[in-house]
Parts: structure tokens; sequence; C-alpha cells
């Protein structure tokens, strides 16, 4: 699987960012550890996501190209399919719940995907989704389930150990498991002696629970902050992380939020609460860092910032 | 003088952040020309004035690191000058107005500096620092218009240009126009053909008068979000900027405040008010930048976020 993760860079490297990796003195000094930070927050549509959207539209048949793709998402996945269906040339259609956050309708529309409006109940997006292939055959591209996605989300950690060399640790946030497993695959292929760590909030702790008992247990609508974290394995991401994962830790939505805060304040970097559980994991003191080269990846940096930027508005036009 | 320069950058380069340079396609296609971003906002203390600081500390004779150094300011030059004496081995003594904000009397005190506080009158500021530097010698380190202040802050255009090749244009924010002065020096020596452009707040615009006219002006006490940029130029800036500069434009508090929402919700990119105040120059279409290339520097990223974190955890505790 390796080889495909190499493959997938090179297919893939001309169009997605090369992010930056990052580092901080005082991080290094509060852990007592060298870290890389792999920014997956300055990627394009903000998230990893773009990458594996990315590799599955240029592995489509020219049949599915003609057709189109389509996935349920109101997240980075759907930002990241719209973006890189426009920049590959097929259309891409994005079913969202009626009750989708407005920023994000927004921001999907704008990279060019038409949007498909269905209920808010569970199992409301699966149905429309299945209605909407079965009258125009496009292409299901799950966010995070498929191979290819996963082989694509991998590229960050290639990038990553590449550009900084072997790393002792790799930690990387755990939602459906495309990018850990992909991290996994891509970190062990590099250095096969690193340690790789799921990191995923207490409050939706369902891929901790499906490592420690082999079997995937569904995300029951769980109340956390990440919300990019809130959805379960799949067979395959499951498959990989029970294999190539060393751990998975889980952290409290207090240390989400204080590992947002330093990233916001100390690094000037805007992470998403998804993005910035690695670094909670780092910082949870659970795994022992001492004097050891730790990889953290930054899963993206899509934060709603209406309410803070109209307030600043307010404020200008009341002076 | 740009001699000057590049002794610095060989003086302060293994000590102050090489920070990197940021592109946006969208800004690209936005502006119609290639944009190249310096990251002040990742130098040590979140500012470029770190450069300038430590430049003048690491120049001090044996006596005055003996005796130590003063300066006052609440701004990014206390934080600056604070860390650079810790990691030099210098006292660093900071006046400040009792009323200055908490956050930046706990960043200057965490840096090690011992912070006298004054009044909060004009003139106290000044009164208290002549005080003390009768009393105890200290050596005074002014936040912008001592050379070996310009030819630190000077290091960031030379390193954003040496990394990228050749510009077109350079926009800097000006305030007490040690970044721009020595911006100037630093893109004419490296490519004479540039064109380098000031940019101020409409509502801070004595330097944009003082370009104009050929003397100084003072700044009185003007009303704008970009806090930085409230000082007025000095004997040195004012020189170096009458004869390298090619032209200062002012932006309005509404285009100051896109260009911070631009870098925050498309870059990723915490920058503070007066460090979006280039990106506002170059939005604001008042210069013809079309297929040209353009470096921009962001000064600095350094906002005070308690409150928007504050209601984050007051959030998280009522669920």
């Amino acid at each position: 699987m390796f080889k495909e993760v190499e493959l997938t860079y090179q297919r893939i490297q001309k169009i997605a960012n090369h992010t930056p990796v990052m580092t901080s003195t005082t991080l290094n000094k509060k852990v007592n550890a060298e870290c890389y930070i792999k920014c997956e927050n300055f990627q394009k549509t903000g998230s990893f996501k773009f990458r594996g959207a990315l590799n599955s539209l240029s592995l489509l048949s020219p049949e599915n190209k003609k057709r189109g793709v389509i996935t349920h998402s109101s997240g980075n996945h759907a930002q990241a399919l719209a973006l890189a269906a426009k920049l590959i040339g097929v259309k891409a259609v994005i079913v969202m719940p009626k009750n989708a956050p407005k920023v994000k309708v927004k921001a999907t529309k704008g990279y060019g995907a038409e949007i498909i409006f269905c209920g808010n109940k569970p199992g409301d997006r699966e149905k429309a989704v299945d209605l909407l292939i079965e009258q125009y055959s496009y292409k299901l591209i799950h966010p995070s389930n498929d191979l290819e996605i996963i082989y694509g989300q991998g590229t960050a950690a290639y990038e990553l150990i590449r550009e900084v060399g072997d790393q002792d640790f790799v930690f990387a946030p755990c939602g459906g498991g495309g990018l850990l497993s992909g991290t996994s695959i891509a970190s062990k292929g590099l250095c096969p002696n690193v340690k790789v760590i799921g990191v995923e909030p207490k409050n939706a702790d369902d891929a901790y629970r499906s490592f420690r008992d082999g079997k995937i247990y569904p995300s029951l609508n769980p109340n956390t902050i990440a919300d990019g974290l809130r959805t379960s394995l799949g067979t395959n991401t499951f498959k990989i992380i029970r294999k190539q994962v060393d751990k998975i830790i889980t952290v409290t939505e207090q240390e989400i939020v204080n590992a947002m805060k330093f990233y916001w304040t100390r690094m000037k970097l805007i992470v998403e609460p998804s993005g910035a559980v690695s670094l909670a994991g780092v910082l949870s003191n659970k795994i022992n860092l001492t004097s050891k080269k730790v990889g953290i990846i930054i899963s993206g940096g899509n934060v709603d910032l209406t309410d803070f930027f109209n307030k600043i508005i307010e404020e200008l036009n009341h002076e």
C-alpha cells in the first residue's frame, strides 16, 4: 500500500499544495521534544480532504468523468470535492441537509459544485444520494473509506517525513479514519519504527473502542466541538488502523480548546477544533515523548468567523 | 546602507526565524498578479520587531550590556526587546502606562523583562524613561528610528526577495517607519527597479503627508484599528523613506478589516490589523499591479483573543 501512496503523491503534487511544516520553540520546550507540525489548514479548501478528493477524481474512468460525482457532506470533504471537480473538469453534486451552516453552503457553491438540499433526519442524506445515483449514475465519492481517498490523505504525512526526516511518533486526528489510516501507511512505509498515534475526542471515542475491541462501533451523534471527527470508521479504514496504528488516545473538550488556543495565540495559525486534536493528544502527556521527534498533523482550519468579523465591523461603524 | 542590512542578516539569522513566504491562488486571481506574502506574524514574539531589537542588542557595548536596556512601549517592540534581551543575556526594562492591556503586560513579563508602570498622560512614559536612564544608565532602544533597528527590520524584505526572486513591487505598512525604511533599503539593494510602496491608515496619515510635504508631521493620537501604526516618523526613517520609497498610499478602516478577514478566512493566518494594512493597499486598486510580482509584508499577528476563547470555553461548560 505504501507504493500506492507514493504514486498518489506523484499524481497530485502539481495541484495540491505542498503545505509548510511549522515548528515552535515554546511547544518544544513544553513537551521536551522536537515537534514538526504539518499544516493542512494551508491546503487548498482549508483541509487535507483536498488530497483524497483530488486523487479520486484523477483516477475516474472517462465514463464516470462524463457523468459526474456525488457525495453527502456539509463539511470539509464537500468543499474539497467541489474544488477538485472544478480543477479536473467534472461535475460535482453535494447533498447537504437543509439546516447546513450557511458559510459551508456558500463555500461549497463558491467552488462551483451543485448543491442539493435534503431533510435533516438521519438517513435522509443517504436516501437522497441513492436516488440521485439511480437517476444520473453519478459516482459516489465517500469521505474516508475508499482506498483512493486513504492514499490521498496519506500524502500529507509522506511530505512531512520526506521533508524533515524520520520521526519517532506521528500524531493524527481520527474521525472516519481516512487521514489516520493514510498517515499510518505513509509513515510506516518511510520509517518502519515510527509509532503512529490516533487522537480522538473523548466525547466521540468510537474509534478508540473499535480499535480496542476489534469491531467497528458506530458513532452515535456524539457531542464534541471537533465537528469533523463525529463519524465512524469504515471497513477499510478500520482494517488499516488495526494493523498499522500503534495506539488511539482520547482527549477532553477542554484539551481540544487549549490546543486550538495554543495554535491561534502562540503560532498565529487558524486551526479548527478537529485540526487541533492531534496537538491535544501530544499535550495530554499520555505518551512519553521526551527527546523524541514528533510529527503532528493539523487536519484543517475551516472555522466560521462571521460573528467575529461582524463584531469588529460593528465597532468600527460605531466610532 | 544595503551592505549594513546584509551584515545584519548574517548577524541575526541564527536566532531570528526565517519566516515563510505564503502565496494564495485566490489572491493572485483577485489582483491579477503574483503575490508573495512575507509572514512576520510567524516571527519570534509575533512580529518583525524582533529583528531590529535583536540586532540592536547584538551590537551593544560590553558596558551597556552590563547595565541593561530600556524602552517605552506597550506594543510589539516591548515583547521583541524583552525576548531579544533574554536570549542575549541583557536586562530589559519596559516602561508601560498603568492602563496597558493586561495581555501585553503578561506577554512582556513572560519573556522575562522588568515592567515599570507610569502614568497614562502624554509625556509620562518619556519622563519615566529619562528618570530611569539618569538613575541606572540603561541604554534606550527606540522602537523605530535607530539605524540598527532599521537595518534589522530590513532583513524581512531581504529574506523575501532572496527567496522568491526580484519583485516589481514591495508593499509594507508604515507607522514609525522602521519597517518601511528597512524594507526600502533591502529591496532596492537587491533589485534596484522595484517600487517600494508604504501603506498607512487614512485615519493616521501623518507619514503620507510628511512624505508629500517634505517635513515630519507628528501623529496626534489618531483613531485607527491598526494600533501599531499610530506613531510618527523619526528623523532617520523620514530621511530614508523620502529618498527610497516610491509612494505612500492610505487605506480606510474598512479596507484594513477586509484585508485582515481575507488572511484569517482564506489563508488561515492570524494577522493583526496593522499587519494587514499592506494587503489592504494591494487590494485598494490604487496601484496597477496587473501581471506584476508583488511582495507583501505582514508585520505581525498579535491579537488579543482572550474574549474569543473565553466565549468558546463558556459554551463548552454550558453543554
